[in-house]
């Protein structure tokens, strides 16, 4: 089963707890086929009609990965793997793969299909490991808008967004799906954020670029005073993106004129992972991850972390697996994560480029130390 | 000669007959050293005068690969090679190197070079295969436009598409070329499109914005009407194109407007397969492929398939060579093709990530089932 | 210490000297720890409070690669390193890192830091090697604009562009930093020139769009005349970049509108490096590196290397280490490179896609026969 490459394992990386620093909640209820199967493609539920949703990397990896975890063959047939999923019920095969994947830390964006996944105290209870929220902005706004109306907006999400922060870890940004990264740097002037308002129609979604660049602006200030970092999607996500408005080298401008003190988190990345690993290698206050990436292309995640790796130094990358409803995807991304890690300091090792002991510390930093420091974790 | 990759070989992908679903008609003239030349490259006989033509991937491959084909020795000069290639005869050096290619069909573009290359049903004398029309809506465009003029355009164009397109099994647009996939995805309005053609200058080809967008939305009304795809060149090919503009994630706009039931298949795709397999993995109608890699980027096409299938799903990945004028291209592309795929499954084999009855059904459906599926071409 | 891949060395490239045609000097004062580290980022100083400086691919590199020439344990420690860097004395560490580089010639951007490096005389006194000029655009222009000012600038600078270009062998241009590869290609009037000089403030950096193209296309304008070609600094480098604006392909009008004798060679590339390579297999007076990428990128440089070669002709492609300041850079980013090339024509070999003695000429076209003959460099 081991190619060359994994001929001299990394022992200590198989028993390396992770910080997950960006995951969300599980399925709060059981999931029937079709559910758990539109979790695991970012193309909904319309790709269901299309494509028999096992035949990708992903499905390949979730049934031999997670089948074994479950007590059945790696290679059963899906309807056998969803009938022993059924007769486990969803929160024991929940219990199982976040216990299996070796978590300290869940850092879980409360922001998306909130009514439908557990909260961070429900997902604390499954394992033993520590919780802590990240915050969506732009939800945050929707919310504020919703209660206060377009009238109270400026006055009231400042200290909104601010009062969820302080009982979080850090902020999320969703700008890349919304408006692309390459949305205007400049702080927009009160009128126009007015007008933007004024346009809003109550219970549709944050759209305007103009908003976005506000609530982003005003997240920026909070992370500032609170000394939290801000997440930002980049590469990767489903329909609503022009993947290539989602480079984080788009972003450039925003780095230039943000106090340097705000962190700032790309998540995913990909396709752009070596992009993101120069903004990471030149601004001081840039990390990076390609969470997502470890489940949804897990069999090729080897090459997205070397390449990730090129330029990155050790200390700006992160671990998450962007898990969302489907339990299976916290175990995925953890075992592909750490297989990856282990074949690439081995390489590095034999080659002689670096020592073993060099080797466990560089694992440890990504692994958990790194996100530890930026999110304020302690031990 | 084996690397400890291919240690374990799949054989059955040694013998799987491939669906080629965009390629050309070789040469109906006999090739001398610079048209064959040539053809090997996408800079055209500038080419020639600035490099040796055979110091290039596709060089070292066709020498090797092919002359066994020819009967002579791997590493024989290029001077002995077009002896010998002479000394056979065009037709009968492609009718061996379709012959080792191994097809059962192919789907043949015949709107580029018309009048150097073999027609479908001379291609279709060469060997035991089918072979089905492709199609190019902008080669209709201009001969309708020669034959018609300007102002019977917007009436004749439709009808002479789909009259074409009802003998034929899909159809092609190289907007990518002419224009950019970032051309403006409105349905042209007439009084633009009559403006235009009172631009357009007699005997020159279609280069309007606002052409390429009305061609391109009568290429989708028959593709709906028909039930046939659309092939859309993007990514890698000639001094022609700003290839970041050829970026299929530009077409994204387009992606959202299009009627769902009209499949877009991305041909090339190189340097952005993975945007390409990205949009794959989340609009059920989108597929790709990364031909001409196969053969421009042959001796490196194993990192390109397997970058292609990282997130990719298996059912949406076709198999083409975009052969042209040599045959040789349909050889070393199928060579490389097949290779390439067997790598990667027997790598993820050897890793536990599927059994090998998995292996061969993806190959089965990249390799050829995909394609009789989104062309209809039956068993 | 060798992977399976590195089983079957090919010894001649161990031996080859190399042409470095893109470097800097090392610097003339010794390197204290923060000025040695700094030259390892191009990140500037800031990065250096945030990051372990060597804890970073290049560190390693450093520290593995370099330590044994220094007479130390290949995993010594950094203070070990400097201590004994300090010992020996900057000219000796110097010294002996350009000997064990194995270097015939090195072509010299003079126009960076040129107050704190050696000056190319300065370089050639370190070793047997020819060294050479290249001059910088962008450089000359602000030293005629401090001496001549903005009155004169339009006739004087070209005079000393050519002056200065006639004891050289080619000139760079940094647009891609200033302004982006994507700047207008059109040569601007001379009345838009004179109102941009009028508005440039004496004693800044030359940054206006309209003046940054005027003096590329003066440089133009001297590489045709004098037969020399033009380095334009593409992808990877320091803050000062919009990353995605540095993708050579974005400088396709240019490539349009140049005289096709004017040579341009892309520099870095990375991450844009396939797209580089394209431009290089279409246009007969396009060439590539990616310097910088063996040294920043040193651990993962075989993987940047084999996807250059996927579709760039062998003629096409140069070597540099862009080695500034620190002179570990030059023998790390020769080394890296010899190994990765080795390793990947090894590859081809053992796989059959070449004979021995073409890879050995691959080798020497790649690693000093290219640039011999792009710079006119003589035996």
């Amino acid at each position: 089963m081991r190619t060359s490459h994994e001929a001299e394992p990394m022992c200590e990386i198989d028993d390396l707890d992770l910080v997950d620093h960006h995951c969300h909640g599980v399925s709060a209820a059981p999931l029937g086929y079709e559910a758990f199967a539109s979790f695991l493609t970012e193309g909904g539920r319309d790709m269901l009609g299309a494509i028999d949703p096992m035949a990708t990397p992903l499905g390949l990896a979730v049934r031999s990965l997670c089948s074994p975890v479950l007590g059945i063959d790696p290679h059963a047939p899906i309807q056998e793997y969803m009938e022993r999923r059924s007769a486990l019920g969803e929160l024991e095969v929940a219990r199982r793969m976040v216990a299996a994947a070796g978590l300290s830390d869940l850092l879980i964006d409360t922001g998306y299909l909130a009514d439908q996944v557990l909260t961070p105290a429900g997902m604390g209870r499954l394992g033993r490991y520590r919780t802590h929220e990240i915050v969506r902005i732009e939800a945050v706004a929707e919310e504020v808008f919703a209660t206060a109306g377009g009238g109270a907006f400026v006055d009231e999400f400042p200290r909104a967004l601010a009062d969820r922060a302080r009982g979080a870890v850090g902020l999320k940004s969703i700008v890349a799906y919304r408006a692309g990264l390459d949305l205007d740097a400049a702080r927009p002037v009160a009128r126009t954020v007015s007008i933007s308002l004024a346009r809003w129609s109550p219970g549709s979604r944050i759209a305007d670029p103009v908003l976005l660049r506000h609530c982003l602006w005003v997240g920026v200030d909070v992370a500032e005073g609170l000394g939290i970092p801000i997440q930002l999607h980049s590469g990767f996500g489903d329909r609503d993106l022009d993947l290539w408005r989602a480079d984080p080298t788009r972003f450039t401008p925003w780095l230039r004129r943000i106090p340097s003190s705000v962190k700032i988190c790309f998540l995913h990345c990909w396709p752009y992972h070596r992009q993101a690993a120069f903004l990471a290698a030149v601004y001081p206050n840039v990390y990076l991850d390609t969470g997502a990436l470890n489940t949804h292309a897990a069999l090729g995640y080897e090459r997205i972390l070397a390449e990730t790796l090129e330029v990155a130094p050790f200390e700006k990358v992160l671990y998450s697996s962007d898990a969302l409803g489907a339990p299976e995807l916290y175990y995925v991304g953890a075992m592909r994560f750490r297989s990856a890690l282990a074949s690439l300091l081995g390489d590095w090792r034999r080659r002689g480029f670096c020592a073993h002991a060099d080797a466990v510390g560089i694992a440890m930093a990504i692994g958990q130390g790194n996100a530890r420091k930026v999110y304020r974790l302690g031990e």
